[in-house]
């Protein structure tokens, strides 16, 4: 057992919340995706950076090739990270503001996203967001991520059963199970990218 | 000619600038497209609205209905608005944070967007901003916002010949005529929207 | 009445099918918009026209400017429309072979689709073809066509209750009322196109 | 030299072209990246796949299982291959026809494109194909198709200098250069997604 261990990288995962809502159900995704990791997944750590600290782009925020501190600090934890796992609410067809905000503060040259691999989970209305998640594939090109394909992750939030509590917290049990799938699917690829499975 | 004045109606258009740098050469589409209007188009009135005053996103914001006031103001703007013109950067592929922003504050019940024409120009590297445009069409199904299909505005801004001066000044004449275009398309397309073509 | 209904000009609807399958349910989705149009909208006439006899797109087949006659049949048709209705599966998260294949023959110049409204059914899997359409609108900017964006219409074919019979026939009361809705509003946008409305 | 020759594994590329067209640039991309992996790349084999058999897709005709004979041949195809080089035309901002009807044969159960590594290369009209190109991306998520994201590729094939010769052959060095750094890359993310780099 040990010795297992002690082969099994950790694997560092940045995990991301697209909206600043406090009862947000995609922060409720997050939290999940961080209980089912720390009591069933051995070698991935999930940590929840927070980017409403983020002031709004405007690169005439950059001077001298410095960004804001707080920029520079939300740099150097995507830089850090070996993966990463968006929630990504869905506003209007496309990904929210601070989500993408965050995204492109952190692919000003130096990219710091290039190459990782990603997952992006959702919840929301109608498609669970899935057309956002279109958009936000789209934008990984740019950045150089390796999504992975499957499985796929929506939760319609407001189709019965009730999938989330009063706090926001996930409480369908097919979803957890899902979502499990999905962080198994992101350390294997993420493994696989580096030439460690 | 004083009868035809009266007779045609003017169209108010409020236009965003999806960038907040100073020097952004989308917002000096903008100013070409205003100063164009100005001199050589009747009865088309291109007010920009400035979106760099508005919080990032999030309807914890909204207390007992009510936005914060800035948002209100801007609300207020686009109901105004007879049809609208987005100067859009494409930023990593998609809009940039800001002027997503401004569109989903907007957004929230009630849509103030709901069943305008709009147009879109864009400056930028590589395709000159076509990809974010496609995103942004994609937002508007949501909103309800019929845009022109043509003629598409793109402007290559860093292949030769010079587009922009030094203070992002459009320069060149044939995207200059081409702007000219579109703004009258956008007012052709409102009149026929409005059943006063 | 009489007067009334000779005022009301006749609208001309081209529906295309965008699969070949005998028991397609989006082929069901155009016999029950035929049927609704026929029993309860006024002056609104649907066409379905086979698109199943075009060969595969090689401009190769078009000489000194003429297209096989089986095209120019079919181009003709679409020249001849007031606007059309897309029944469009969605196939690997975008438009159908066949679909496509039509739309790109009526697109070659002169493109004959140009300027007209348009609207889009669909029945499928998961998101019921809402991945599709977004490509379907994206094609349309090209073509210049004019989708109307609401309502929107996904039958998500496999939900409980049943939505088709076994002849793919479609039984399900909300979708077909809201089938009506889509046909009213391609109506109500089509004569506001032509400054009718 | 022998012995690093050996240890080498032969990666077999199979190559579509989306333009059925003789003289069409697509295919002569293709023709460019056979000679240039024949000459300068250790290890990679292209052989282009002809698409033109294809009946258009009708799952009517899949009969007991079985699919037409030209389409199980066309699968096994694309099943034996450990990756894939598309030749994409962009027609009315999205795929060709022939070409999402092979993709679309080749998906059906048991889906024989899934986790294999793959790349696009474009010439076309303005945006050389870079519209086109997003949506056989997304189409790539369902089929669970791994694309490299650098370097994108497009000839822009109207623009001054001339990049295809009377015959369709690329005669453009840069364009060479470039193409192949984008066969060097799939070479080099196919090998890390089988874990031999």
């Amino acid at each position: 057992m040990e010795a297992a261990t002690a082969a099994s990288p950790l694997i560092k995962v940045v995990a991301l919340c697209g909206s600043l809502r406090k009862a947000s159900f995609n922060r409720g995704l997050l939290r999940a995706a961080t209980e089912i990791s720390r009591q069933s997944i051995n070698g991935l750590q999930i940590e929840q950076v927070d980017i409403s600290v983020l002031p709004m782009i405007n690169t005439d925020l950059e001077v001298d090739g410095t960004f804001p501190p707080v920029v520079e600090a939300f740099r150097q934890k995507i830089l850090d990270a070996d993966c990463y796992l968006f929630a990504s609410p869905e506003y209007n067809y496309s990904v929210t503001p601070p989500l993408k905000n965050a995204i492109d503060w952190a692919s000003r040259p130096p990219n710091v996203w290039a190459d990782k691999a990603a997952a992006i989970i959702s919840a929301g209305g109608s498609f669970g967001g899935a057309l956002g998640q279109r958009h936000l594939r789209q934008i990984g090109v740019f950045l150089d991520l390796h999504f992975i394909n499957q499985p796929e992750f929506f939760v319609k939030a407001f189709e019965p059963p009730a999938k989330f509590d009063a706090d926001g917290n996930l409480i369908d049990e097919a979803s957890t199970k899902r979502l499990k799938e999905v962080l198994l699917a992101l350390k294997a690829f993420t493994l696989r990218l580096k030439g460690k499975c």
